[in-house]
């Protein structure tokens, strides 16, 4: 599989550890909630903050990234740790909610990115993107036992599908990678964002 | 691995195709049952039609089959599509069963076949055809926090494992490969039928 | 990737087997209280006795264990039958906590030996280690719908990631590795036989 060094040296890096942080802190708090203890912290944070992104490298055929690199791991038990030592009111549900969706735009992005640069088709790799967003989410909810972000009916797959689908479309018609990888994360934070603060949702199914 | 290609290339593609497009109409309409969005339907329908073929790929140690081959993303698509469009009443969940049930044994067989081409010994073979016809089934009811498949009394995995047991039994005995596929088919349906028609089960465990 | 044969030749194969056999049991006990078929009672054994293990190979990029290994697959499927076959009081849950105890730590350092024979650092070796003896227990919780072993509060992910903790860190620091091995699943098993013994728990959060 032909590595395309050159797309994924462009994707920041630190916009890849700022999600797998904010994701990290989503399943620490998860646990808060269930009032864990310290070790079980540690497991969600690492479970959401890398599960996305563990499930595409699986499915792309890439080395599970966090196997070789100590950042993520230490992101993620840093944020287990500031979520176990600070009061909880710090972590405002609102608060997060936004630090989650620069997240999850990103971590679209990158993921699509990523896959591209594995030589996955266009639409797979729009698809990894959303796997990269939303899959740590869904894992630390199967294994906190809560209902899944998968089922509620607000805006979240959806601006995850948004800007992964804008930055790899803007891709294949050749604009440059900076350049659609921004389109991409802007126009997914911003349907996010509407929909926190609108509380919009998509249309549901009545049969 | 050595790759038996005669093996794969003598199983029908197009019922590896209808086998993911019924397991992708099933997640569908678990999305429909819980009245989510059309974005909720693709995911279902996706994790629901791929999921035992990926996990299959993952354990032998093959591509995962959907990331080079556009034809089963877009199968599981259209199919979210499909059922979003219509009314519910089209889809009576007995009729879906004798899909189901088409789709459980000819997956199982080409699951088993699929992981004997990579190598994969009897035992473990059959399982995988188990893996590949179930796994799909169980991601979604874990996904949509139903009760799963494996806990309802009804035959079900066993239709599985007597499909891709008895493919994998007469291999073993020389039988040419389509005629041991067509009668692991066959005999799997046969007794998912006899299931679904007489509300067969096996006996359960009485302490 | 360099694989580092010795550390795994001097880990006694015996006691991987019988962690998959205790794991396996308890996959298959599961089953039992659900009142499931002798199929689903492999089903369970298999997810159970192997989930963690496979989990393991899966994130550090090895063949799945038990896909050219019979003996796994054998000992799985052999304790479903002995579950089936005899009288649930034979099981007694205090009984199988003990055994689950040895598994568990013997499987943390088995797991975390593994992970750094195939390369991997030894914090996330580490945390292979806990992968391993846990994931399979997760894995029977969340298909038989109870509540994860992951959110009681009694002593269990720390027993293993003392063991695997103490084993890396030893190895670190140039022991040798059949007492590392030795002293980390010692420390595990008794810190979790003091948590059966005493209903040790870690400390919880109180926001």
């Amino acid at each position: 599989m032909p590595i395309d060094a050159p797309i994924l040296a462009q994707t920041p890096e630190w916009l890849d550890l700022a999600g797998i942080a904010v994701f990290a802190a989503s399943g620490a708090l998860a646990a808060a909630r269930a009032q864990q203890t310290l070790v079980t912290f540690a497991f969600f944070a690492v479970a959401t903050g890398t599960g996305g992104g563990t499930l595409r490298d699986l499915l792309i055929g890439a080395p599970v990234f966090w196997m070789q690199d100590n950042r993520a791991l230490a992101a993620c038990l840093l944020m287990a740790l500031a979520v176990w030592l600070t009061p909880v009111r710090w972590w405002r549900p609102r608060a997060l909610d936004w630090f989650d969706a620069v997240g999850l735009a990103a971590y679209a992005v990158y993921g699509a990115s990523k896959a591209l640069a594995f030589g996955v088709p266009p639409l797979q790799a729009a698809m990894m993107g959303v796997v990269t967003g939303c899959c740590g989410g869904i894992i630390r909810d199967v294994l906190a036992g809560e209902p899944s972000i998968l089922l509620r009916p607000e805006i979240y797959v959806t601006a995850a599908a948004l800007a992964a689908g804008l930055f790899v479309g803007l891709t294949l018609l050749g604009v440059a990678l900076p350049v659609a990888a921004g389109v991409g994360a802007v126009a997914g934070f911003a349907l996010r964002a509407v929909a926190i603060a609108r509380g919009l949702g998509l249309p549901t199914y009545r049969g």
